[in-house]
């Protein structure tokens, strides 16, 4: 924390949301020193950040808000990216470290190379933490703990940028992966945004059977992630759209390959998958820890 | 209680896993003050749940657990109840009153009609209750609180076994629904067969293209289920067959459909799905509370 505290005295947050603002009371909760600026596009937001001592000032200005900054982190979602970096060329300066939390990554890092005049200085980063609520009123300081952080540096990228941002996601207490932000996206269409998919299908086709009134504690944790805001989720979707497509093909292929394992009753063979799923998942949770909140 | 009490004074329970040994622990802790025998194949697992407080007796001997019980709760994976109603018709009375804790309903209530000598005194119920984990040890009294339970009662029913299983569960604090063992069947294939069948495909696709590095919380709880029994869940896929081909079929057409929508970039149709998913899940959350463990 120290190193921290050193090189960064003041950081910008763009979007106080659960993220954004859960990334502020992680901050502080960890000993940063310096100050914590919430930007945003609605007053009323970044002001209730403030409020519940998310950050210290509140500004819907780039301006004043980006000036002193060491570090500013985008925390808005995705859809918003391409403007925010626009506005960000225009008050960007030499001493400016700047990161995101997106779920995808190969549109905004393309999209800094394009618009940045220094994209050497903007590293992606996919912190894989959140929950199906959001808003800064349901942040907390502890959000990032034990979760793992995507880093996806490019070429280009600065190595003291790099090492700035994995700082910070470390002093979150995460666990840090460095991946291209190709091999970024298309490993989180698996276990991300395929996985939502099929809880929003399995939702809806549950209402359209009026089964829903039988469902209980499985059923409200497989559908879990569909409670999440719709708006977000399409962005999410939009933008890896060529993973999502992929990862859908070759799924409805796996559901294809049961069906004809149950009709043919080839129920060894439906043993062996379940016993794999089982395997797979526990070997991963033992892993892991299964920490992350 | 009270009305339980007069009623029955010893109950056996066949099968003394989560779900049998759990019961026994909630029926003690709701005031039953009969005897409890835990009835099952090796003595080394009903023993287990003896010492763990949750049966009374432990036995596995059919003959003396039945005899002086006036109500038996088949509590075994669903593979064994045609050869468990079997030994029960060798050791039926006239005032035994049977149930099952099956999670397909079908079979066991036609199995039951052709096996037991009065299949009226048998009633389907399937407490909706459960977790990824199995054996006594993982049991806890509440197992069952908030959840629905689903008895399936047939025309041949007598209305005084049905009334006590209806008093079995009420008193395990649960959800009373009731429908026909076909309706039953058809939609927990919706919210329990098939979303199980997506976690195991989830896990193994993730597992086959090296993402599970990069998965959290998101995941961890769209796959929990994955981490079930094997054995148990090939069971009831098999026993529910019919409905899982139609529901794999259904789904995989979904999947299609959310593909084609991606491919057109018909991405205001997709944000209406997400929006659709949201709120039948939201809606049936605030309807349930969620409280089931």
């Amino acid at each position: 924390m120290d190193s921290f505290n050193q090189q960064v005295s003041q950081i910008t947050i763009v979007g106080t949301g659960l993220l954004g603002a859960s990334l502020g009371l992680g901050l502080e909760a960890a000993g940063f020193t310096g100050k914590i600026i919430g930007l945003g596009r609605r007053q009323a937001t970044v002001e209730r950040a403030r409020e519940l001592g998310c950050v210290h000032e509140a500004t819907t200005e780039w301006g004043p808000a980006v000036a002193g900054s060491q570090l500013l982190v985008l925390a808005t979602p995705l859809g918003a990216f391409a403007d925010l970096l626009g506005r960000l060329a225009e008050h960007d300066h030499d001493g400016l470290v700047m990161t995101d939390v997106g779920s995808v990554k190969q549109q905004v890092c393309s999209d800094a190379v394009r618009i940045l005049p220094e994209p050497g200085r903007f590293v992606g980063s996919h912190p894989m933490a959140g929950s199906e609520l959001h808003g800064p009123d349901n942040a907390f300081r502890g959000l990032f703990v034990g979760c793992p952080c995507v880093i996806t540096p490019q070429q280009h990228t600065g190595a003291e940028a790099l090492a700035l941002v994995k700082m910070l996601w470390t002093i979150m207490g995460m666990n840090l992966l460095q991946m291209s932000p190709a091999e970024h996206d298309r490993k989180t269409a698996y276990i991300s945004h395929l996985p939502h998919a099929l809880a929003t299908q399995l939702v809806r086709m549950a209402a359209r059977n009026d089964a829903l009134d039988v469902a209980s504690s499985g059923f409200r944790d497989t559908s879990r992630v569909a409670s999440g805001d719709p708006y977000v989720w399409q962005q999410i979707l939009a933008a890896n759209r060529g993973e999502m497509i992929s990862a859908l093909d070759a799924f409805a292929q796996e559901l294809v390959g049961l069906r004809e394992l149950l009709d043919n009753h080839e129920d060894q063979k439906v043993l062996e998958q379940l016993q794999s799923g089982k395997h797979e998942r526990d070997a991963w949770l033992s892993r892991t820890g299964g920490s992350c909140p």
